[in-house]
């Protein structure tokens, strides 16, 4: 970011294709600073038309459910097809110095390696909307820059999974071969957000309880969307023995398919739209107060007289209001 | 709402102890209209002095583990100790025509009827902060009004939980006996919220499930709290026979002594101080933001705009900021 940056010429560099622009772009997107945000909004207006038509899919799971081998062996089948694949995270809880999703790159060896895919870590933050808003952003590049096939990975354990869920056509979720009373440590709010299941792993000895916990998890779904007219397909497979692996990308692109006949996907992307723009105002409204000169010179001050009960948090915050609209 | 209102009249009657001016003071502060706003923060200023000597005490727990009844019988024992309890609640899901948190007042009969406790529903709204804050600010009209033990009800469901959490000094939690791989079920993120635990419905037939049950917690406890000094208590009790009631009880005072003498009561509130102010900063740019005359003016539009594709949530987003820059 060090160059002055001309969002034109870096639109036409990410939509020739170019790797380095690419990630100059990405870059420039996890930026919450004030110039650079408005680069990015130019940036994004300049790549618009040039974006909506790739297959955007999430993807998450509890720990362990093998995400990364996951998406490595798909990655790798579908590049052998032709496709161009994307892959992104969102991950609130990730670091610079190493997160806990798409951390690891080793796992996804084969996709590093081509020029077919391109994988980038979550961006760093501390508020799952700066990194949700950043993810999209990035989608919206990769799909510029020619990448037809755009896997968002995230971690199965909260809010990430809705942000998500919330800028894909469909979303696929992993599980691990557990039955009976042990399938109730898995989130409903989770499996709501299913349209297709996976069970990983289902190989060797492991078979049998993958199937197993798939017909259970058959049978919780139709109890969960009791009001979907489409039952939500549970399958098996194995990212080491490459079992599944087709029928579960079929199951993803037939569930893609089946919202685009009934016009439900036109329905999604309009209402994500929407989310996202507010989404977006509220973002840049957090952004605005943290980064206010009048706030930042009288939060020290007034946290010290609120702990210390000189000053009550309803005239404090009133205090901040009133700065933030003198900067605003 | 109807009569103009003299915030320093009000403010009289509720340290007066008047119910009738405590209802409507907790009207005053449920409303996020701007004038209402103005009138709370001069209300709560005029209050403040009468404030922080209660013990503040939050109970959550799964539905069916008796939440309503325990609080009940715990009142009723309370006020025999000569008592004054106010009970509120939080439930963002609640609705004006019978939430699912103390909608059922029939279960909190005893307390209902005497003077000496006043039961007020969750207020209703869709977003947590705006209810949150209408309980945090109800609990200081409470304390205003004299009532020496304010109890936070809330389901145990999801964020509730942690911003009941933040303005309490102990968070009673409440099981039902289950045991081991049922107790999966339960989020760790709520047992990690826990200062006290009850196995509760500890009477006939299921006094020894209940005694498995909370030797179990108390294992899981040490498990998730293992940096914590003090080991979390675990007990049983019955709101039916009354037994274990009064252990409870002396558990949550124990744990606020100890909180108090080692200096951390101080520490927990100045913070829950801080973490107030903030929360009220972003409730007010939220409810200023849904206010705005001119974003209203142009949402309808926009939002059409962007589900048909014409104009990017990017762009959108930056008319709906310029529109509420000018209002704010």
């Amino acid at each position: 970011m060090r160059q002055a940056l001309d969002p034109a010429a870096l639109a036409e560099q990410v939509v020739a294709g170019s790797r380095a622009h690419v990630a100059r772009a990405l870059t420039l997107v996890e930026s919450s600073r004030p110039d650079h945000r408005a680069q990015a909004r130019e940036l994004l207006t300049l790549l618009r038309p040039h974006t909506g038509s790739a297959v955007r899919v999430g993807i998450s799971g509890v720990p362990g459910a093998g995400k990364s081998t996951f998406i490595n062996a798909m990655g790798v089948r579908l590049i052998e097809r032709g496709h161009n694949v994307a892959v992104l995270a969102v991950d609130p809880s990730s670091t610079r110095s190493g997160g806990s999703v798409l951390g690891d790159r080793t796992r996804m060896s084969d996709l590093a390696m081509t020029d077919h895919a391109f994988i980038r870590p979550s961006p760093t933050g501390n508020h799952l909307g700066g990194v949700a808003r950043a993810t999209r952003e990035g989608m919206l590049i990769m799909e510029a820059a020619g990448f037809d096939t755009i896997i968002v990975e995230t971690v199965g354990v909260g809010q990430s999974e809705v942000a998500v869920a919330g800028m894909v056509d469909t979303f696929l979720l992993l599980m691990v071969a557990r039955t009976g009373d042990q399938l109730q440590g898995i989130k409903r709010g989770i499996l709501e957000l299913a349209d297709v299941i996976t069970v990983s792993k289902a190989d060797g000895d492991n078979q049998g309880e993958a199937r197993v916990t798939a017909r259970e998890l058959k049978i919780a779904m139709r109890l969960i969307k009791s009001d979907s007219e489409h039952p939500t397909p549970v399958l098996t497979c194995s990212s080491y023995t490459g079992d599944g692996l087709d029928e579960v990308w079929q199951a993803v692109l037939d569930h893609r398919a089946t919202l685009a006949s009934e016009g439900e996907l036109d329905v999604r992307r309009a209402e994500q739209q929407r989310d996202w723009m507010w989404a977006l105002v509220m973002d840049e409204l957090t952004t605005s107060l943290r980064r206010s000169p009048r706030v930042k010179a009288i939060t020290k001050d007034l946290e010290a007289a609120v702990s210390r009960g000189e000053l009550s948090a309803v005239e404090a915050s009133g205090q901040i209001l009133d700065a933030f609209r003198a900067d605003f």
